[in-house]
């Protein structure tokens, strides 16, 4: 089986869906933690299944080069590799080599992007046929197709040359992907403009994949035409796949690419941030490296039911970020993962009460205030 | 109540006990794992729970430094602050000044030692009352006397003058040792002199305390030095009470400790080779590092009960440390650390059948081929 998603009732625009994969049923809108090396930072796999994670993302573009992906294949996959148990999705290393390589530089052609390792500086090629060769041996449960991720802004004329190579690339990769137990996904470019959006959306739905992704956001854009961009691609997508909004995190971000039809995300934020000693509240961001908390001896959250907040004080976390022990950002991480899985638990409850965009403004109004 | 150590039986000199405190009932020979900040590098209270982890140990110099001991006190003392359910050990802070004043720099006087922060350079004076003062604070079960550790070798007048000064150290922080809930250990001292020895471990003995600690070992000297030392303390010991070997883990000067009479042991080791990707097996130690290891996807030792070994396999945790995944070193650390507190059950056994020295005979044999 590849992937099944049906989508059980709409609030608006906001989707309640359900995910049948390979490795269990899960319900949508769904938050994936990122575990870039095929580890997410610091945690074990048991420790992402207590806080409900349910797909779990890995980098296409660090595994290729380190342990690479024959390595993975020998040891039996990803999931065997990782001993993760739950459905796994691999990002197309696209977003890697154009924020990753060397110096920054690249040549993007036609076959696809020659760049520098930022490991050795050795010259490395990936093209719409490898990556998706990599993420059939690295046998994910979901592989995303290789586009071109422009910065932003670019000109119209850039973006609109970007979106139709992109295009091939999709067709391309699609051609060459023959893993039978694997979905494959497309991903829908254009920037700001809103025709490109659309045309890009069009076309890429031509192809016919088994879900749509969102792409070239979180890529130095205003909130604002963040939004906008998700608007101009989403009203395009048939509504019997699974959309992906990629590299979103931030919870007010979910709450609003949820209220515009987006089903699952995924972000590196909630372990980035716990690393460097903050974390998720219903109250909005705290830093626990700020000497308020010193003597602060209750949890993070009185009512979070993570494993960090059931057994440690904030200052005792801010005890282990000061002194740079990792148990603190690994804390930090389960309570932050577990903030947003909670944040898409009640995301859901809200959509089948149809009382979403309630739940939103008054989730907003305190995180905001 | 303090502790209560119970002699159960002897295999020649080697002796199985048990040790009775505020939280719980544990066997001896017993290995400690070593939470220098109030936490066991990487790992969490549970995952000690898992590896069969008694008395874990904390620091005072670096407690003492960050958060400080009225932090600490505050929180309720040291097991409500890093919520450790099984009992705390507390070194004097006296090796860490020793080993970690800024520059070496220090001026031993009677009076304690005056020397400079490793944090940021400023002047401290650490003395016997001091450092009983902050162990009272921090509230671990069993806290040691601060005495001076010097490196070896040093001339037979400094150690002459150096063991003096220690029992009048002694004496001093037993005066002002006021946790009625806490054990207050002596430090035997001497160096290679075995007249020294034996004038120390009497004289500490005469001072009265709860338990005894052969100190001055793993600081430069060769292992049979090192037996020596304990050799010449321990057998004016009482044997009614428990006897801790600081600093030392390495699983063969652990068998050949436990053959000359000693209860406890803390170490570092386990965890700092973890971090460096070492592991422990009965066959000797190995460097997950080398290359020979990367398609290896069989478990670090079969027959480990471990959570790293029953979950992955040496070729994913060469990954994670050749990657720098801090779940590397948390996995290679839970096995370490069961592997030491296995081999100390398995010594219990041992005793108890009367068999020691063929145990160990066997065990060397193996680890060391």
């Amino acid at each position: 089986m590849k992937i099944e998603y049906k989508l059980i009732k709409n609030d608006n625009k906001a989707r309640l869906g359900k995910l049948k994969t390979n490795y269990g049923e899960y319900d949508t809108p769904m938050f994936m933690p990122v575990g870039t090396r095929a580890t997410v930072k610091s945690l074990s796999p048991d420790e992402l299944y207590e806080v409900g994670s349910g797909i779990a993302l890995a980098n296409t573009y660090h595994l290729w080069l380190r342990p690479g992906e024959d390595t993975i294949k020998k040891a039996g996959g990803l999931h065997k590799f990782m001993n993760y148990k739950r459905p796994i999705l691999t990002d197309s290393g696209g977003f890697q080599v154009f924020s990753l390589a060397k110096n920054k530089e690249k040549d993007i052609t036609e076959e696809g992007v020659h760049f520098k390792s930022h490991l050795d500086g050795s010259n490395l090629l990936l093209t719409p046929e490898k990556s998706i060769e990599i993420q059939n041996k690295l046998d994910s449960d979901i592989a995303m197709s290789f586009d071109e991720c422009p910065p932003y802004p670019v000109s119209y004329e850039y973006m609109k040359k970007s979106v139709e190579r992109t295009l091939r690339w999709a067709k391309r990769g699609k051609d060459v992907h023959n893993n039978p137990n694997q979905a494959l996904f497309g991903i829908v470019q254009g920037g700001e403009f809103t025709d490109l959006r659309e045309y890009s959306c069009k076309e890429t739905v031509k192809i016919d994949f088994d879900g749509y992704s969102i792409g070239g956001t979180s890529v130095g854009e205003s909130k604002e035409v963040m939004y906008k961009m998700i608007d101009d691609g989403i009203r395009y997508l048939p509504v019997d796949k699974v959309r992906y909004l990629m590299g979103v995190g931030d919870p007010i971000d979910i709450l609003e690419a949820v209220e515009r039809g987006i089903d699952i995300f995924d972000c590196v934020l909630p372990t980035r941030i716990a690393r460097h000693g903050q974390a998720f509240t219903r109250n909005g961001k705290i830093n626990l490296n700020n000497a308020r908390f010193k003597e602060d001896f209750t949890p993070v959250e009185e009512e979070c039911d993570c494993y960090a907040c059931r057994n440690f004080t904030k200052g005792y976390i801010r005890h282990l970020i000061t002194t740079k022990e990792t148990l603190g950002g690994r804390l930090l991480s389960i309570h932050n993962i577990r903030f947003l899985i909670k944040l898409t638990e009640e995301i859901r409850e809200a959509i089948k009460d149809d009382i979403f965009l309630e739940y939103k403004e008054q989730f907003i109004n305190k995180y905001s205030k």
